[in-house]
């Protein structure tokens, strides 16, 4: 049922702006295409604004933030709330530098996304206003595992009770979650976390798929045109539900894309393997192969 | 007989200086890498004058354009011309915004490229002063196309006349025209636009092929040789003919790229297999290969 | 006997901090998950401090270096030498311009780092404080040959004593050198110098490496333990050994990378090629491929 988003987001095809890190920008505007949404990046503050403008969705990643696009973020993003746009953002790396940690929580403050992406160790660190990070991946003792699943579910409901925001933690076990429902998602290959911005990738997709469930009609470029899609108007069960839809549909790409590995081939190969599964995913595939409860 | 530009590069080998954008700029080093040519990036404004007079030809792409790398494309690009560089200028997303429009308009003034490529949309733009894109693909509305292709000959005509640069319109049709004579050329394949960047590839390519075409002798780096080539004196017809040779390169190498991709491919190998046939292109497969005609 | 350092990396897990250009930074943080360790990219000066705090090495790669980043060298290298990480200089393109060469003579005279990387004309520029490049190739008048190499043995050497560096010149005869030890390494593939940024990935791939050699226990991410490895305690010559053995592994997987690419495969493909033969190399297969002696 959730397979329908991935028919929205190919018939709606719509323009997400990104202000992302350079390390996987690249790969982050080929998964968007993949998908049959569009790209288009822009960090300058005397840019964004117009430039988010004409955007359906905004992917705020702070991967390798710097004064000048933090500027742009701010920007960008109260100009994306202000037409009613999707705004996600990804907290790379909230934790390990001050820096990050308050840039993240301002946007968390200031912008109030729409939805957040992280692994376990970002988002607890957004959620206690401090933490410890090991680059961009979960801390080992937080990893979300059956064992604490219950709490690690009570905490991505109560996070996003508190944000107003979609909280997506993103792992072994993935958890996509509003205040009162929480879908926990187990497609996905261990090997992808040997891939530089899976998680940037699926933080650009997730955003296509939200920006598809609330445009009401295919994406033109007319401005005047911008108040006819709101997120004020969405149901937001049915944003959840994209985000979950993007979350599996990333996973089931690691899934089939490895399959497809030759005994030689390895991380830089598997990269481009989940990108062209995500090129070829349809409904169908995605009902098939979809693995996920609700609590 | 467009194919002896790929020769040229190949002998000549010429280095390019790219300030460019950083979401594709890992592919637009691989193509120039790729047809035999050498790719170097700086957007510094400390750095670009000494970096682009030990080059051949200088790329600027506005993909990503700040403050600091909109005073690095003047500063280089002034310093190209005065030593007999090209000068190429792809205006991503002129017509998405002003900063963007503006810059493309301020690059035509004050350094006057030699050569433009863009999509209709923002070649448009820049003839207009004024438009509207979306993202970095053309307006559909104003795509090329066999009914409309009179007019879109004499559009560009008129605009290289107007700029004194050789226009690279492209598209599903591609034109490559100067004041007198325009190229129509129907090599590529339409899962082309699914890749970001093959734009910003082929303006890297283009750099490349018109470089090798006013370079008189296999380039060494001593400064003092700067001036043994120069566009001053170069045959205008030979630097149109260079850039339709790049511009049917690029689209036959989409063309047979295809044809390597299993069916669980996608964009992602997609974007391989179009550099790796630019790396095994030869005058013959080019000549056999080549789709076009001149009006 | 070298092939033990793979084993390390794999084991330890390092943690490496890059300040690198954004051309190839992508395929330089998955080379770095290639061989087993983690990659963090931040440059920033206002966040480099913090960052670099929690890893184990520091590489700095001034490819396309600004102000900006700059500054962050500087900043970071200061801190990971006060905290005894391993830091490495790649002085990409010094030689071609004054900025280039200007900021690598600084980062040696006031960071000296613990291993430099680069292509002969690169390390000449940095010994003789002059130079010339042809972008980031080596002169060919300066190749190391056989018929040379007695000279560039010595050269190497004596520019290691000189900085206390040790000393990585990279091309179809590889040299790593200490003041006293000179590996002289014959692996490798002409078509690696067909792809943008192999030196660069070698140049994480080595910070990795060497980061692992004085990693005393696998990585935790407490900051008290910062001090449980440190430079000042390791043996000189294990720090070359590891070097030595990074290059190596990329030259060697560039030979295993290249028996695996189709007749229509070219140098997009190879890039991939190589990083997946990183991913799949370990101990016995190194230990039958090297190539090496010492001189």
């Amino acid at each position: 049922m959730l397979g329908k988003h991935i028919n929205l987001v190919r018939e709606k095809q719509p323009l997400i702006h990104n202000i992302t890190n350079y390390v996987t920008v690249n790969d982050v505007a080929n998964i968007i295409l993949a998908i049959g949404a569009s790209p288009i990046m822009s960090d300058e503050p005397d840019d964004v604004g117009e430039i988010t403008s004409i955007c359906n969705g905004l992917n705020i990643n702070i991967g390798t933030l710097n004064k000048r696009s933090i500027e742009a973020m701010f920007v960008a993003g109260k100009r994306a709330k202000e037409l009613g746009h999707v705004v996600l953002l990804d907290p790379v790396g909230a934790g390990a530098s001050s820096l990050r940690t308050d840039t993240a929580l301002r946007i968390l403050d200031e912008i109030h996304p729409d939805i957040i992406r992280g692994n376990i160790s970002e988002i607890k660190t957004l959620a206690l206003g401090q933490g410890s990070t090991k680059g961009v991946d979960a801390d080992i003792a937080d990893t979300v595992t059956d064992d604490n699943l219950d709490s690690a579910v009570a905490f991505a409901k109560a996070f996003s009770k508190k944000t107003g925001s979609v909280i997506a933690i993103t792992g072994a076990i993935d958890l996509v979650s509003d205040a009162n429902t929480c879908y926990v998602i187990r497609n996905g290959h261990p090997a992808m976390s040997k891939i530089t911005g899976t998680g940037c990738q699926l933080s650009g997709l997730t955003c296509a798929f939200a920006a598809a469930s609330i445009v009401t009609s295919p994406v033109d470029n007319n401005l005047d045109d911008a108040s006819s899609f709101a997120m004020d108007s969405c149901d937001k069960s049915e944003l959840t539900a994209s985000v979950a839809a993007a979350v599996i549909t990333m996973g089931l790409a690691g899934e089939i894309g490895y399959t497809h590995l030759a005994p030689y081939e390895g991380n830089s190969t598997y990269r481009n393997r989940i990108i062209d599964a995500i090129y070829h995913m349809d409904s169908e595939t995605f009902e098939k192969g979809a693995r996920y409860e609700i609590k």
